[in-house]
């Protein structure tokens, strides 16, 4: 399917507060993520490359060392196998790109 | 370099109309444009993947034989080599994501 808009997805909430809409191409996944103020995201990796967009919102995030607090318009770029974690401090709307495919979000 | 603000990076016109800003990772080139209302994108193919998201405007966007016009929230996917075209019907802001990345574009 060509076309797709983001609010005919389900909705699905991942972690507590990260709710996610999947768009998974051949060899990439679009995650738009929809998150509560105060969430926290574990430090986890994974195989798949990640580039991250902040849409709306305050998110702080660790990418390896380094700590940023992330404002509409920032982006963050996660190697593959790097390890990151975050916390949302206000509801936030992020993007994330993945490279393969996240075949566990299908 | 991990973290970078969209804003802090140089607008590039890359056809008459869509003035775009580049974020490449390994495997991957986010391309965030701003796009004048009425410019034509002409019809183009290439070897990456493409998936298109529109974050504001109004984008009639053709891909193979399918045309639609796109709005807040519509995501597009365009696979390898499958032409594509467009013209914009408002101002517009769009999110494109391409696997492998463009080198065309570093």
């Amino acid at each position: 399917m060509t076309f797709k808009n983001l609010s005919d997805i389900q909705e699905r909430e991942i972690i507590p507060g990260y709710l996610a809409r999947f768009i998974h191409s051949e060899k990439m996944t679009l995650a738009y993520w929809v998150i509560k103020s105060n969430s926290l995201l574990p430090e986890h990796s994974h195989k798949h490359e990640q580039v991250t967009v902040i849409i709306s919102g305050k998110f702080e995030l660790k990418v390896g060392n380094e700590t940023k607090v992330l404002v509409k318009g920032d982006t963050a770029i996660i190697p593959s196998f790097v390890k990151h974690s975050g916390k949302s401090l206000t509801n936030c709307k992020i993007i994330d790109f993945f490279n393969p495919k996240r075949e566990d979000y299908l």
